[in-house]
């Protein structure tokens, strides 16, 4: 005899599929559901569904939307274009509320020893919006590792030569930190790229 | 303007109701639920409406069922009945493999603190099979915590005058661990129901 019945094993098992979601808590979840609201439940599945029906990615910068093109790419100062590795990046700029430009989601960046390469993300896409022209700079906001600084160079060799003023968010030491509990690598870069003030 | 678009934000928000998950952990799992094929989010979406459709409460023992009688109290010897707090609770003791006997799910243990008394949970239940006869055993195995220790007082009063022997999982030092690094209540509880070998 199993040890959970069919529904409830079933359960846990597509809670299992979620990131860092072990059996443990797959099964926090899924008694949660059990013990919620016919009403609730079923709120929760529409949910599901209805991200997979009403999301798409815009087809001018790839972040998340419900129509053809976003809304941050129909209202927001064609100008400037930040490129970044993921929506979620996206989210994480527009919480700080500072960034009036638009965006352009790579969807990954350049990983050769994951096989992915310069036409697996969205490179061609950024060139081709560079060049219909109005753009005059392009910030380069992939991660501060060895892949989203390798992206961030070969997109910054093919974007520099159409005239476009190209940058990448500053490295250093984190605001409120300490130097004494800086890593070896952070420490050195903030002081390779210190500023006079 | 919102962060995050409507169906995301939502969704975000349905995974926040789980056990333990914050806002962080919701993101992650709704992108995993968009980054998912149709179909497999439609059958996540439809166990979670599974289970809310299929699963029950065991009219005899009040654990989780598909029909109205479980498959342990159909099927094992019904001499013995462990009580438990709660559905997980018997997971955990099926998982051993040992026990034969049947099952009484409390949903639940008196905590005056919580307004829980003795009429919240299933004991009115547990008294009624007792005193339908042919118990001969009942085990408490509630947690080994205040609560669980008043209710398993509270129900060995009820049961004991009925002829039925009553007994509640040992306590001590969990097996496998250090006399050093075992804490004082589970030490000297160890010291105090120590046997004889």
């Amino acid at each position: 005899m199993q040890v959970y019945i069919e529904p409830i094993g079933r359960l846990i098992n597509e809670f299992s599929k979620l990131p860092g979601v072990g059996k443990k808590s797959a099964q926090r979840y899924a008694y949660k559901i059990i013990s919620m609201t016919e009403s609730d439940a079923k709120e929760f599945a529409a949910a599901i569904l209805d991200v997979k029906r009403r999301v798409r990615y815009c087809k001018v910068c790839g972040n998340f939307t419900e129509e053809e093109v976003c809304d941050i790419c129909k209202r927001r100062d064609g100008r400037t274009i930040c490129v970044v590795k993921e929506p979620k990046d996206v989210i994480a700029l527009e919480k700080l509320h500072e960034y009036k430009g638009v965006y352009h989601v790579l969807h990954g960046v350049i990983d050769p020893m994951a096989g992915v390469g310069p036409n697996d993300i969205r490179i061609r896409e950024l060139l081709a919006r560079v060049g219909e022209g109005g753009v005059e700079e392009v910030i380069l906001a992939t991660n501060p590792d060895v892949e989203g600084d390798a992206t961030a160079m070969y997109i910054a060799k093919l974007v520099k030569p159409l005239g476009v003023k190209v940058t990448r968010l500053s490295r250093g030491i984190p605001v409120g930190s300490e130097i004494e509990y800086t890593d070896d690598v952070t420490l050195s870069r903030a002081f390779v790229e210190r500023k006079e003030i």
